[in-house]
């Protein structure tokens, strides 16, 4: 069995690292890290684990958890994991990151667009960008992984295939994503109450969202050059799920069956990513509570261009899911494993 | 392998067999029945499914199904599954009947409340009350289960040991019930339109709604002679979830250790019954997703009544979790195989 | 026109005041008060009065209040009011208390259910409860009115006639009562954020919620003599509504005639209270925005109950309305100004 | 008193309708007319009205309203209208068509877009396109009112002031909207039951929808020449509300003063447009209820584009709003009688 620990198990994506692994054939939690609960049970917090959980809650200490566990989640704000990681750590114990410290490559780029200053930077090269459907090899080796963020991830997924085969141009390209609200945290701030978010709809962090850098990067690297996209979050009234709606400009001359193939190329034989090719707008109750990535697209003739739809949990594949898949990988099991729930509706 | 059938696959009851029995170890679903959807590929319906489930619909046809599989479901409106059942058909293949049909034991009573004649009044004796905490021992050997109610079952369970114990006076046991909205079924009908339903509350069926003397009927089984209580359901503006309120009398000199000890002696080993005697007001979302029975307390010295609370998933412990419990006792399963599921939250 | 302050503008009450006095035909606000947003504009609080109030929100200053206004709302936690009130603020201005601070007659009772010591016991024998259908006289002439609680003014409309007339036991009242998110306020606290709140229903403050002793003061006087109720609230993931649903025995011999007369007599010509004696349960959605009461009920005779139902706006009926429907008392004018919202559905 | 007629009064425009005008001091509803429920009381069908509409529906009759109405409304499907009016009609009584009707000049774009033979093209000419803020005089000598579309509304007032100063590049417009469910009507289907819509977000009619046409041609007159815009909708779990995210691309040299002044230049005296500069992503919920639409925008150096937003409430001014402000111009009365609802939050 796999010992793992999880800093920062109280949060949303923490929580949803513990329902997963709890059930997960070759992993145990051993240690539930958390910042505000130290010494309360578990399942006082989350009762849904009442009964399941037994353990309480321990203190996100780093140096003790290395000693004590195979692997190490962190699902903390940005900048915890950066400063508490070192090369003793990493020599002990692999480490999941779910928090935005090893995602982007150029140091400026992230203390810009976090505005705080990184405090392991001589990790950075070495962390794997854990969007195991492209960096599956990659994750196999490593002893970091960057665990992407819950936009970026499905952003990035639903563009991939036409970014890489060039079928459409990337510098056209604008997203306008949707996401449930357990995407903003379990923080008692007044703009996430019931009645806040209830019966509205808004856009946020407009031209300035952090996930940008981190879709432009990743999609940069598959087009081989720099891009730059619009992205363009909305908070919605719902607990879970990432709805992206992106719009490209096709390249002249690109046909459906050659958009088809590109999506089958890359991603036909994928566990995760379900590709709907006839054109039904995904919806993010088909993959509640699941691991699945669904994609479907229609090219618009009048306007020259393709609409992309992609959808996720933004808990799951969004942050918990994935990060086991990444620990799958890690440790060499399959990497469905514990993985396999089916979407839950309604 | 147990080879499953539903007859009803395609409303939600149904569907959620469907996520069950799809992750269970030792069943699969071999017969999609519908009565709406014949032919049509069931990930067509219920699109979560896609790419696990690549079977089409077909008819709701028992007696094809009995030469086919080992148990049926039948998720289908009361009248159905009396209408269809048969001795030659019994003498094949367990049915699991998650309709009214075989709850109640007098057919006078059964035709009163539903104003349907019963079609096989013969089999009603035979039929097992199939909550399976109380009944457990006659399940196993049954051929005919009548699948709980889902306010029936939360509803009973909740009062069932201080019933059984003698600890309340049963006559004054009011039940004010709140269900999620998918206990009122996919029939396209404009009572339940997102609009209608969405930040409304109101109560439905009072003084007349069915589950009525399911409840009545159990309860006076526990309590040795027949009983009469209010029950008052009410639509809740989720998806999911139900929660019983009870108020009863508590008998003189009963103390809250009787209480404990009543709750501790039906209930302290069973897997999916979780008794919190904090007396912290149990909530749906604890619950969701999984067989979970909570249940917690509260004794009110200043009017002598106890306060109980009880919460299910409507569609697991109160509709397809608890049938597949039942299909487990029926084949010798333990009763918990593919009933794991850890409730989620958000 | 009336000059109108507001102490505790910027929450849900206090902004619901806002928006029925913007529109109110005799009445203007000239002091918006807040403890926490002192110098912002109140219209970048509640954007939804951007070009519509243009005044920024000033301290909760009472004895500068009483030298600018005719009339004072509080609407603030328990305790402020009573703390700030004093004889000469009395006589310089109308107060309408929406806190809890003058609702019960019994100081003991007051600090027992709200645990603080109260500041201004001397001012409780004069306040008067500000129940507008059954005190509308006493209203008139007051100084000091202590506006109802959300759940009261429902739990006990509804049940009035019945126990004023004599027509139920008052002892076997229970009431079962759900409320929408926004009583529970605009603090910023983990257990109402969207993801908390939304997909769940709970129970809270069982047999200790300090409404109690309110209706049960309220409902005593109707009867005559002191009465003990069983009183329930419930969290419902709705923004607005309150539905009590309330059990009692009949006396016997009671008709529904006698029943129908009772509501008729009391409520007929209430402009507010609006009574169905079909039976048809009443629902939050067809009140909310408005000042009305809606009341139904059904006799179930195989129990011998009545199941009274009764539905208001919690921040109109519940907290605002009712208070400018007592300014509208206090000021001689009439009743229904500035509160005929028309019910918004959906 | 303006007599006002209502077809299709049971729907959730004309429900609105019946909501405004019962309080408009200048107009009364004398007409409920209904397919579905003749002769039946509207209170017990929106059961809001209860003792403030005591009318029963009646027939969609055209030909009797023409001569017992003022103004006739006609809150139906496309087609109806059409095929109902004639210029004896048109001689008798104005017409408010909330439909899709008399909102598009070619009658070709409308056959093709709507999949239906227009029924009365004469009358294309001369129906004005009820737009008040763009085409205030031309409606006030109109006797054939298009009202516009509830995301049409909401997408071209969002965008018209940079496209008629020619601040971007129509060409590169890119509408994504989103919609609470109130836009999909009170008809019974199954994707618009509660559970289906609830806990759930996905776009529809991808590059099909029918509203597209009609963006297009409005937006083209502004900019002097046609214009193809991509437009998507999404349906979101809430009940009312629309909100528009657009992105275009900013011509050369155009600087943020440049884009406020074409605002201001346009909307600046507007009564119900209210844009905030600050760059405050807008929200449905601060106009909900309300005539209201609020914009606000953010330019995107990095990209080029701008970043506009638009909110409105789809039941009003994207219906029924907007209809009575047509209304009032088309009687002379002031262009905000009756519409002066503060929005409803929360």
């Amino acid at each position: 069995m796999i010992k793992a620990g999880i800093i920062g198990s109280t949060g949303y994506a923490g929580a949803e690292l513990v329902r997963l692994l709890v059930r997960h054939p070759e992993a145990e939690v051993v240690w539930y890290g958390s910042h505000s609960y130290i010494d309360q049970k578990y399942a006082d917090i989350y009762r849904n684990m009442f009964q399941i959980v037994d353990a309480s809650c321990m203190e996100d200490d780093m140096d003790a958890l290395a000693d004590s566990v195979d692997v190490i989640f962190t699902a903390t704000p940005q900048g915890l994991c950066a400063s508490l990681v070192s090369e003793e750590i990493l020599s002990k114990v692999k480490i999941v990151d779910l928090s935005a410290d090893f995602r982007l490559k150029d140091v400026a780029v992230y203390e810009k667009w976090y505005g705080i200053t990184h405090k392991s930077p001589r990790f950075i090269a070495e962390a794997v960008y854990g969007l195991c459907e492209i960096n599956r090899e990659k994750v196999k080796g490593a002893r970091l992984i960057a665990n992407p963020g819950c936009y970026t991830t499905c952003s990035i997924l639903t563009a991939y295939p036409l970014v890489k085969e060039g079928l459409i141009d990337p510098m056209t390209l604008i997203i306008d994503a949707k996401s449930g609200t357990s995407g903003a945290g379990r923080g008692a701030k007044v703009a996430n109450l019931f009645c806040e978010v209830n019966e509205n709809m808004k856009a946020y962090g407009v031209a300035t969202h952090r996930h940008t850098p981190e879709i432009e990067e990743q999609l940069g690297y598959a087009w081989g050059q720099p891009i730059t996209v619009s992205f363009t979050p909305h908070l919605v009234p719902m607990n879970r799920g990432i709805l992206a709606t992106e719009y490209a400009s096709l390249k002249p001359g690109v046909t459906a069956d050659m958009v088809r193939a590109a999506y089958d190329k890359y991603y036909e034989k994928e566990f995760f990513i379900r590709v709907d090719h006839q054109g039904r707008p995904v919806e993010t109750r088909w993959v509640e509570g699941s691991n699945y990535v669904d994609i479907s697209y229609v090219i618009d003739e009048r306007t020259g261009r393709i609409i992309m739809m992609g959808a996720i949990d933004n808990l799951v594949k969004g942050a918990a899911g994935q990060a086991v898949q990444n620990m799958n990988l890690l440790f060499g099991l399959p990497e469905t494993e514990g993985l396999d729930q089916v979407p839950m509706f309604p």
